[in-house]
């Protein structure tokens, strides 16, 4: 199949140097793009600012803003089976983008946009098509999973904590559309990156035998 | 000599995920410290989140914040000889941190407060030792700069363009107390480290000289 994958933080520049961003290193995505080539998979990754090398077998397509990750993943969804929507996207921008470094004097306020959804975006447009969403959350996290899973229009919500943010190893949980959370997933990225691939293989089959029999 | 180095970004954190951060990939201050441990000096970096493995024989604090960074070089700097300030720090922090992640509902206001001035902080308490600083402007470079050397007390400031982050490659232009600007130097990231260690030398040994002739 051919999957989309979108990884790492955005940036949502203040003036040429200064920009607000999320914690997130990005291995998580480039772990499931890396696996999924490795399965056979045609992957093309939407990468926001990272570190890492690109994985062996994957087309990767820079951005560094959120609306620039909408706009690519937009473009490629439509060659795609489905998409893995593990980037931490930032999801507020200034309203205001200064020209110049500004000096530091004094205070300032910024007054800050949300950015679009790219989930939710994909969520609209997907057809038969599946879309994975991630939700980071530090409180009340399978409520909101839930949220977004309905709001996004998501075939599945990979639950992640805080706490899963530049380690090696993390735990996920994974929410169905029915309504129905898998037991706590432990392991190395690599190993949960694993674990989100072959459940998007088995959401894909599922939808493509339904395809077959209508 | 014992030489501090503080090289990266810092991140100014509005929530556990979002912050506001700059521009660095840390390359030039990891150089820098690399080169210097070369030399035979002993190193202290410290330095902001970054994805760069610690330069052979270099002792490396990291910090996340501005006044982490700080607190960091304060402390350290009583032992060294010289610091070269090649952080980008984020110099602007809100001035109220969120407990948890805020949802992406509306609009959002912040209110930002000026982070405190970590070459200036040294520049003021250096006394016979020196103070290498820093400035990335992208226009009126030369007047920023002197007015940077005059306003943080330093003992030479290197000039740095915008187009230098991120890329392997740079220039960089030398400013004296005297007032005195030195040629435009080009080179690879390891080269124009190179030249700011062999200028520090230079500085601290006429130091040494005073100190021996006083």
């Amino acid at each position: 199949m051919r999957l989309l994958i979108t990884a790492g933080p955005t940036r949502e520049y203040l003036d040429p140097v200064r920009y607000l961003s999320n914690a997130s290193t990005g291995r998580m995505g480039y772990a499931i793009a890396a696996s999924a080539a490795r399965r056979g998979h045609s992957v093309v990754l939407i990468s926001g600012p990272v570190e890492i090398a690109p994985p062996q077998g994957v087309t990767v397509r820079s951005v560094v803003s959120t609306r620039q990750m909408l706009e690519a993943a937009v473009e490629e969804f439509v060659h795609c089976d489905a998409a893995i929507m593990a980037a931490a996207v930032c999801d507020f921008t200034p309203a205001h983008t200064a020209q110049h470094k500004q000096a530091r004097k004094g205070q300032l306020d910024l007054h800050l946009l949300p950015t679009p959804d790219i989930c939710a975006h994909l969520g609209a447009i997907k057809g038969s098509r599946i879309v994975v969403g991630f939700a980071l959350e530090d409180r009340d996290g399978k409520t909101r999973a839930s949220a977004k899973l309905r709001e996004k229009k998501c075939d599945v919500i990979v639950l992640n904590g805080t706490g899963n943010i530049g380690s090696e190893n993390g735990e996920i949980q994974i929410l169905h559309a029915s309504g129905e959370w898998e037991e706590i997933c432990r392991g190395s990225k690599v190993e949960l990156a694993e674990k989100v691939v072959q459940l998007t293989e088995t959401l894909v089959a599922k939808v493509g035998s339904v395809r077959a029999i209508s």
